[in-house]
């Protein structure tokens, strides 16, 4: 079946679909962006993500391309359009096409959208989670403000190819010592006392939707989180480790730079959050009739 | 007349000069860029220019989109397409298009290549520049490789925005206490001893094509070239301050953060660089008849 995208109010033919060379998402990174996963209908933490969105977007002082209301509707209309049910949608929003200058156009352009759907497979995505993950370890030398989402991805890429050319999976990015993150997921420990450790939000990490949702899990659960940087030799030498993500959920790390992790395999701890957090996106989201898309 | 932008192997009128929603320019900020000046159908530091492409390029492991003399022979046909004689050719490639995932693609897509050119008017630039211009200092938030020529530019665009809002033109960043350089500019003072000092180059700061042929100039006219970090405080003490970059060639500042540099008078310094500067390149070129673009 041939894949329809969405770009500035019309949908295309995926192969079709494109922006001009002149939208400052290209020539600037002037942009933002969600992933946003949708099992069965429904849009998982849509909340959490749409006001992650706005902050995103207020943050560059963009404007909203249209009300959360809108934006739901063009995520059903998308996914029907590609007959998915079960998809990974990608958003992005940027300033919009403005002859080429640094500073935000004087005149506000109309912001650009693109959406486009992609097949996503929750039982396969189990069966990989089953396995565990590894990780390597990389220098964080991201910009100043990876809180806000936007596409200023670059060195993200680096140590994401970084870490597949080592056989691994992610790339957990040290700065200052400390772990802060993942390249496209935030990072967690658990220590042998059995506290859960993540890095508490600031300037230096994203703060995941998935993040904050596995730590209502953790809480619902009483297991006890710490919000506070953690070393790669803390990492290397704790009980488990895994990552949050909206694409991977909740996976275990079975490695981190080569080293096993525990026992080398994925931890009770993951593994109890991640069936924690795919229950409550299960179960929470169809009762309140409105989250369904489809 | 209607312009026209050279777009992966086709001449587009600009309104209608696209790129793939899913070119990783646009998702990654997975590409890098020229802005070249051509005055009178001379590439002003053609090989310099040339060679920091590749050099972009080769850091990131994204291959040549065409040769040296194909990109000359596209740039040419473009000027006069838009017929111009005088320009500034913006000039991006991008890694390409591939389905949305972090690491490079595993087979490489072709590389984009997009061109566009506008007008640029020399006498009206020179005007510019005998009035000077202020710069504010901002903090330096940019990622770890700026010696990169990306287009990973956010920071750089809520630089020139603050300065903007400021009533500035530039926005000189601040890392540590010292004055990496301008968003889109690299910055000198002039000390009371008349050293010209301008920071070294190092990962961060990118070293500008205007800069090393400003260094020729000034070792030429036997002017004292220090490469070292400056502080704001040592450049709103400075006897002059000035900027170096390919659209504004050698411009004076007569303002730091609101504060007059020297007696607030463009400095005889930075003009003697301007004149010599633009004396080389409008002489220099001709004379090597394969250095006319048209």
């Amino acid at each position: 079946m041939p894949r329809i995208a969405y770009v500035n109010g019309r949908y295309a033919q995926h192969a079709e679909a494109g922006v001009h060379v002149e939208d400052r998402g290209y020539q600037f990174a002037d942009g933002v962006y969600e992933v946003c996963l949708v099992v069965n209908g429904v849009f998982w933490d849509e909340d959490g993500h749409l006001a992650r969105l706005d902050r995103s977007l207020a943050a560059l002082s963009i404007g909203k391309p249209m009300t959360k209301r809108a934006l739901r509707l063009v995520m059903g209309a998308l996914l029907r359009k590609n007959r998915l049910k079960n998809a990974l949608v990608y958003l992005q929003v940027t300033r919009g096409v403005a002859p080429r200058n640094h500073p935000f156009p004087e005149k506000p352009p109309e912001p650009s959208l693109v959406m486009t759907a992609k097949r996503f497979d929750l039982a396969k995505a189990e069966k990989q989670a089953r396995s565990g993950i590894s990780v390597i370890t990389a220098p964080d030398i991201r910009w100043g403000r990876v809180d806000i989402k936007s596409v200023s991805l670059l060195p993200n890429v680096l140590a994401k190819e970084t870490a597949r050319q080592a056989g691994a999976q992610e790339a957990w990015l040290v700065k200052d010592g400390k772990i802060t993150e993942g390249a496209s997921s935030n990072a967690w420990i658990v220590t042998s006392d059995g506290d859960i450790v993540t890095h508490p939000l600031c300037h230096e990490i994203l703060g995941g939707i998935t993040r904050q949702g596995v730590m209502e899990c953790a809480a619902a659960l009483q297991m006890k989180v710490i919000e506070r940087p953690f070393t790669a030799e803390e990492a290397s030498s704790a009980a488990e480790a895994f990552l949050t993500s909206a694409t991977t959920l909740v996976t275990p790390i079975v490695r981190i730079d080569g080293k096993a992790v525990g026992d080398g395999k994925p931890g009770n701890v993951a593994k109890r959050l991640r069936e924690a957090y795919i229950e409550r996106c299960l179960t929470a989201s169809p009762e309140e009739s409105e989250k369904v898309l489809l």
